[in-house]
């Protein structure tokens, strides 16, 4: 109740050993190929590592990918016919150590948020 | 010039012999599987056959993923970082055949459809 | 039950004695003033002449508004703090007849359509 | 040119001397009533206190209203249709100080931050 409330004033993360409602909340963010400057690579996002509900009265109602702190793409849901989750393909411009964050919302349990971090190779022909 | 204005007056689409403009435009949506009723399956989306720009000036914002004319996701893009493509990941409750249609758009250009007939197998335990 | 089913099967629109499921679901499209070609106006979108629920559990979740066919802009809103209202400011840059039309989605009764036709008059120094 | 690609490295914002690139980006946040928790009120958002271009090529894409850190909505704009403001309807369950928060997005000149400090005050009834 009061907790249910809670989870709406602020975006919620998962601690080391994360409860069974940040299982089910925050976005698993899998870089499938080790990513290179200039070059596009896969990120697949799924929010939930445990199934989250996808039914008409509790749902993810989207999710937005930030490079840190700046906004990229927004994906979002419906319930019954979406998965929570999607790839999508992006190209970074600079090599080096960077967080690509996942934001997610549930109708009923408020803002998520799931992270990866990634390490941008040199391109060809760049040091 | 009044061509493209006239691209912004209606939902573009590709004829049996596509122009250059239309090939760089319409989305390709590709179904991975099989479709089976109530179960999930990948469907890739690629907007422009030919690669389309993804420059500040020029690019495609967002793409809208429709089952004939209903709405089920949108898809948001940014200049320089995304490809202007996406997989997701959808359930369909009902065998039969059915159009997966996407509407893109692009800064210069306007609106422009790509569709997609699938037919969707009898689920297991259905007739 | 299977009606609810039904309501997700197309958009939905009211009929000339709507039901008051279409009372609390079909946008109110009000322009504020006569349009003049090439000049801003305001349109008043209200999803729901009577007042639907911005409850968790059942809410409004965007309205788009396109004129005519053609998409200009999707409203996003959260429950609880959104009230299914917004006012956007529109140029359109041909004087005559036209339709503005939103498409709203509850999360428990689907996509539901309000229309306004607008005559948009001459702008200054136009024949 | 490498200040360009600069704006796109952060949320920009306006000092204290605005430059006129802030000027044009930063959004205008205005409340219109005095807030009473629990009863909606009227936010106009205007990105832009010096008029923003809304051509194809230069052009506003949306902006996210947030209260403080949470998300609460994003309105999508396109070119030469819409004027890049809206008029959203807010309820604030809570009296006391906060901050409405509005991120913007420009094809050319990335992210900008406009915001607003609310004294929300109690509602009929309570203390």
């Amino acid at each position: 109740m009061s907790d249910a409330a809670n989870l709406f004033d602020q975006i919620n993360q998962a601690g080391p050993e994360p409860s069974e409602m940040a299982k089910k909340h925050c976005a698993a963010v899998c870089v499938q190929d080790q990513p290179v400057a200039g070059k596009p690579f896969a990120v697949f996002v799924r929010v939930g590592g445990v199934p989250h509900p996808m039914e008409n009265g509790h749902h993810i109602q989207f999710f937005d990918l930030f490079v840190e702190d700046l906004y990229v793409s927004r994906v979002s849901f419906i319930p019954l016919v979406n998965s929570p989750e999607a790839t999508l393909y992006l190209t970074l411009a600079r090599e080096g150590k960077t967080t690509l964050r996942v934001v997610s919302r549930c109708n009923l349990h408020g803002l998520w948020e799931g992270k990866r971090d990634v390490v941008v190779a040199a391109g060809v022909g760049r040091g």
